[in-house]
């Protein structure tokens, strides 16, 4: 069996270690909210999570959640003068220029919430407001597998397929807050193509998700085809991405072949974003790597998608494109939240620089 | 019969009505250079243009290149010392940032040659250097189609598919100067769909561009379907999307098939880009555009393009982003490759001022 797909908790630097100012990051989720206090080079000093419980409300959310930033603060040993600012992944709908959630599938009734100032206004910091997987590609882009990277694009592999696209600092959220929502991008042009969670035909996600898989695992398992799969669901186990992994370690063709086909559509997905950002790298994440580079199977789902990537890719490319595992696991998204709260406070202090020495 | 796909001569200012600084842009294409020396607001004031005569060799192509700047420059009335820079827009495969073409296919023997340089020394000017489908987009969102837009995808339509992308000024020239190659985003993830003229399987370019058209064309030609393209083919007519546009335009069912369902590609080709980049625009541009705004058959064939857009975009995304043809026309090449001199000398003016800054 694989590794469990959870990493490991972060080891956190004490207080007197870390270099100031210092962040807080906020990732919040359908079910829980992750929070922890990161220090200017990335280096976590504290981190906990509670219950989202989005039916409780936006309000109320938005309270707990600034409970939980002075929870974090606290159990840092730091102080809030010591803190920058928060940064805070959310996910979608949402409009990013105005602070709002505006219809998220996964936290009904926070529709049209002004979260950013909401949060601001119970936690007592200015928040910086970030799509959740743009947050968690900037987390990996600053410290993580990016960290030598000028540019990068990262795939979030679970239920969806979540993508955040960097290019030197600029976090590509478009004009309408839209920008990196590679998960769909259309891989098969035809109107009969499997559809996305979405709802549209052919895009990466219908393939290269947890959901995509498990469509796919139906379909062969109705065919007949031969599979250890079959004797597990029939004894009441629940069809997952890692019910698939457990197969394919212990011999099962058909769940292998299943798994090293995402792998294949992954690659098909990476080649259409090399051929438009052509980034340093790609970094793939998310709850869906089957063990990472710690697991055999892991590593060969990743192979299989280089191997996709050099039949593919222009040839400069290929060769010269780096493709590997994210590094930071559930911790990119609270990371990557602080290091977009650093980046907006960076440029704001830039912005005062600039405009003291016009004033000279 | 549409209108003529070659846009008029552009409106040329006079020296004295021109803004300063000048500069010149060079568009560099298999067959012909063309040459045009405009001025700060990206107005044009001369424009010219010499054969490429790629076999008589790069240092050759050089040489003239930098005399038809020093006669644009003439021509203008204009003096070598109101010339900021020279921009050069040049087919790849290139080395951007060294200035080098590596391996041109519509330049044989101009490979390995360190065009940048020996174009400056040629004219006696200091080049900036980019690929034409990028230079001809920024030309579109300095002065033409995107010139109200924040960012903008520009797919132009010709043999193949070329592809510019521009967010506020930063050209997606990639860390390989293979950035925005949009023409080879894999739309069919097939191993068996139609090949790309790369040779790879599935590539928008396979069905948006002049060859993809003629390839469906010839395929149902083929198959017997009825089409008064036979009996055009048959009396010794080449087979373009001309002689498509022609045949549709007088009624041919077959041809306007064909040429909307191009549009269409281009549509799933556009969402794409359009979940990935978010801008605020995509124009359509290039010799294929079947007349253009100008045309009743080129109308339609925008109209099924955003029509594609619509049924597939994100609903906020298909309701706001701006889908219509480049304006520029063929002048797209060299105004851009001017606007692309320009940003670099913008660019080093402003770093200049930095370091006076500083030094103060």
């Amino acid at each position: 069996m694989p590794p469990a797909t959870v990493p490991p908790a972060p080891s956190l630097i004490p207080f007197h270690q870390a270099r100031q100012p210092l962040f807080v990051g906020v990732d919040l989720g359908g079910t829980r909210i992750k929070v922890g206090v990161v220090d200017d080079l990335g280096r976590p000093l504290s981190h906990l999570s509670v219950p989202s419980e989005p039916r409780t409300g936006p309000e109320n959310g938005a309270q707990r959640m600034g409970q939980a930033v002075r929870d974090a603060i606290q159990q840092a040993g730091a102080t809030m003068a010591s803190v920058a600012r928060v940064g805070l992944g959310s996910p979608g709908t949402m409009d990013i220029p105005a602070g709002m959630l505006l219809d998220p599938p996964n936290l009904p009734t926070w529709q049209n919430f002004p979260i950013r100032d909401r949060l601001s206004h119970h936690c007592g910091l200015p928040v910086a407001f970030q799509n959740d997987a743009n947050a968690a590609a900037y987390g990996e882009f600053w410290v993580g597998s990016g960290q030598d990277w000028h540019s990068m694009v990262m795939f979030t592999l679970g239920t969806g397929v979540g993508c955040g696209i960097i290019i030197d600092h600029l976090i590509f959220d478009g004009e309408n807050s839209h920008g990196a929502e590679c998960g769909h991008i259309i891989i098969d042009h035809r109107e009969d193509a499997p559809k996305c969670s979405c709802g549209q035909p052919g895009h990466l996600e219908a393939y290269a998700s947890a959901k995509g898989v498990l469509r796919r695992t139906e379909e062969l398992l109705a065919s007949g085809r031969k599979t250890s799969l079959s004797a597990r669901v029939s004894a009441g186990h629940e069809l997952t991405p890692l019910l698939l992994a457990e197969e394919a370690e212990a011999g099962d063709e058909l769940s292998l072949e299943i798994i090293l086909e995402t792998a294949r559509y992954l690659g098909v997905g990476a080649v259409t974003l090399m051929h438009t950002i052509d980034p340093s790298g790609v970094a793939i994440g998310g709850a869906m790597t089957f063990g990472g580079h710690d697991s055999a199977l892991g590593r060969r789902f990743l192979e299989r998608v280089r191997e996709e990537v050099r039949r593919r890719a222009f040839p400069v490319l290929a060769e010269r494109t780096v493709i590997d595992f994210a590094r930071l696991g559930a911790d990119a998204g609270f990371i990557g939240a602080a290091g977009v709260a650093r980046l907006e406070h960076t440029k704001q202090k830039t912005a005062v620089q600039t405009k003291t020495q016009k004033k000279e």
